[in-house]
């Protein structure tokens, strides 16, 4: 019994270990370029005991993905304190992190890597989105969002990935300055669809109430009215 | 000789208008649900037939979706003359044209489509994506752009795109006032990144001097003062 059991979590540890190796190296470089030779030889074990564990390159791609997308979506929580801004930054630095680990990885996936047209990896990138756009409405503390307060959430999150994405061709812009930028984009489009939408204004007004002057929103509404002038 | 010339012409022909009965069934419904037998069937002419002048549904689809990326591309093109934001509008009409009349071909390919991550289609994407980039770059009468000012065309055009894609899924919200939120967007990621950084701040300025005051930049910093007070 031990043993069989021993045994069993053998195995499910191999597949984990192997799981971190291919992430690894599928974050360095493009997923293209990584070969289940490299992989075996990273795990220090040989090719036919790769495909003992994992029946092709895809399948092993696909585990580093779900793997790499439990951890993005696990840095989108933040604690419902503080103003809204705030914590918006702190995700956003946090996502940068994650960007800045798995670039080369990131950048094929997105970009129609190796396994886009999978359904599994159409899934799991589907499945982060919705787990982003499910905590802004949470932190926002709307239950049943109108069509354009979805609009607003769901057209940020893509422009938070290719901003992401154009960051890590070439990092030419500190991202700091892209954390916080995003920050204030969410708050000018929100802004942008108050001004077509009664319903959209009573939502950012109540979003903005705890925001301090100093916050993204002041800040960038101070900015804007000395553009204008 | 004039045989000749009439049957190479002749077999051009039937490409072209292949092509076009491809590209109105892969418009109307996801191209995956399009089979060869319909494509045929709608042009009046055998399976084998279809085959002979392409060698697969692939490459019908890659050159349908060149015709439909030469239409979309050809509607960025407008006048040099006027207001920025008007221009913009403009093309922003054009642009839900081609969405509304490709609905269903357009969501597929954009969100992962049959072909994705086939060297072409990624190619032609990329390809219009590009026009529009320059397209506003010439209207912004900038040759060598800042990494600023290429990120915020760059991520206002997947804006766009995902814009587009919300749009479709549903249509709960009225094109026309996503064509105009689409220009206000424009100005707000721009101020956003001026607010950042003086280089943008003198390129906007200077797109800016020509606006009207009812242009959609003012009505847009008229709105934020209305909500930051």
């Amino acid at each position: 019994m031990t043993t069989g059991v021993r045994r069993r979590l053998g195995v499910e540890e191999r597949r984990q270990q192997l799981i971190g190796v291919a992430l690894e190296l599928f974050s360095r470089r493009s997923p293209d370029e990584v070969s289940i030779d490299e992989i075996a030889s990273a795990a220090g074990i040989s090719r036919p005991l790769v495909y003992h564990y994992f029946p092709g390159k895809l399948s092993l791609y696909e585990a580093a993905l779900q793997r790499a997308s439990d951890d993005l979506a696990s840095r989108f929580r933040e604690p419902h304190e503080g103003p809204l801004g705030a914590r918006l930054l702190r995700v956003m630095r946090r996502y940068f992190d994650f960007v800045d680990d798995h670039g080369p990885g990131f950048s094929a996936l997105m970009r129609g890597g190796p396994a886009v047209g999978s359904s599994t990896t159409n899934a799991l990138i589907d499945s982060v989105r919705q787990a982003a756009y499910e905590q802004i409405l949470a932190h926002l503390g709307v239950e049943e969002p109108p069509a354009r307060l979805e609009l607003v959430i769901r057209s940020w999150i893509s422009l938070a990935e290719s901003t992401a994405l154009i960051w890590l061709d070439g990092r030419r812009i500190p991202r700091a300055e892209l954390e916080t930028q995003l920050v204030h984009d969410f708050a000018a489009l929100a802004a942008v669809s108050a001004a077509h939408d009664e319903e959209m204004t009573a939502i950012l007004r109540r979003a903005l109430k705890d925001e301090p002057g100093e916050g993204p929103f002041g800040d960038l509404a101070a900015r804007l009215i000395a553009l204008a002038s």
